[in-house]
């Protein structure tokens, strides 16, 4: 599948509902519990969109169209939302990612990005130079990622109780 | 996390609503494209989960209450679904879900069941003697685990945009 911002665009505006009807009003043992020490709940994952909305995508989009001569992008804290206050409800954090979300894909609509835009470069920390084109299709991969991540930490609340089904259920020993 | 009847529904219940968002409206290579020969696609995956539906969860749950003799479970054909209709709209297919699991679920509210009724047994064709507990727990760890495989073959559709950000997206490599 070749890269489309519109097709892009279809799976970055759904996520958030995504993500509200999978986890709004669920027991807190869904939402909290993690695969183990040091890997992230449902909840932890939440946290982790909202930063990416906050510092991450739209920033480093604007970095790329920009005028100015440095195309370096900030370091992304992956570990960020593990700061952030643990009491708030989920819903709350889902609500948050929405409006964040709705308000960078406005700002993405209104940047009028052009065909020959998605070959523009800036400069990742790690990897160097990456286009306009990977980010954005990177953007919609760690949405995705992190929908099936979620839904592996859930599955994984029950491992014990599936008893010999364990054998069928391959989403259990990833 | 101990098996609960009502943690479980959550869990089924949710479902059908979470692949509306996830799918409907989709351009057809998110929902019609898999992960390569003999693989399935999300419209594969909801073709399955609708087939679970009609000949397998609901109908095991009652062979276990039941107070027929044979407790034995029919085989479950998984591929089922490839036999079908491939015309259908995504959309009509989690329309046909959305009212299975919701005639099973209401089934299964007035199965009435006991707590004591968790540990009776039926028996599998591969595994032997299997628990209502057990039926149950798998039912909603087997949404959960194919919630995980559609947006991990979605992700997959792009790999080759994503560019060098490959070497983060775990997701693209499972």
């Amino acid at each position: 599948m070749i890269f489309e911002l519109n097709k892009s665009k279809e799976i970055l505006e759904r996520t958030p509902e995504v993500l509200e009807t999978l986890l709004s009003g669920l027991s807190k043992e869904w939402v909290e519990n993690n695969e183990g020490a040091k890997t992230w709940s449902p909840y932890d994952i939440v946290g982790h969109l909202i930063s990416g909305e906050k510092t991450d995508w739209i920033i480093r989009i604007k970095t790329i169209l920009s005028d100015s001569e440095s195309k370096l992008f900030e370091p992304f804290d992956r570990f960020a939302q593990l700061n952030e206050n643990q009491n708030r409800p989920i819903e709350d954090l889902i609500n948050e990612f929405k409006l964040l979300r709705k308000k960078n894909l406005n700002e993405l609509k209104f940047l009028n990005i052009s065909q020959k835009d998605f070959e523009k470069v800036g400069i990742h920390p790690e990897f160097g130079n990456v286009t306009l084109k990977q980010l954005i299709s990177t953007w919609a991969v760690h949405d995705l990622g992190h929908i099936a991540q979620i839904t592996r930490v859930m599955a994984k609340q029950y491992t014990k109780e599936v008893g010999p089904w364990i054998s069928y259920l391959g989403v259990l020993k990833k």
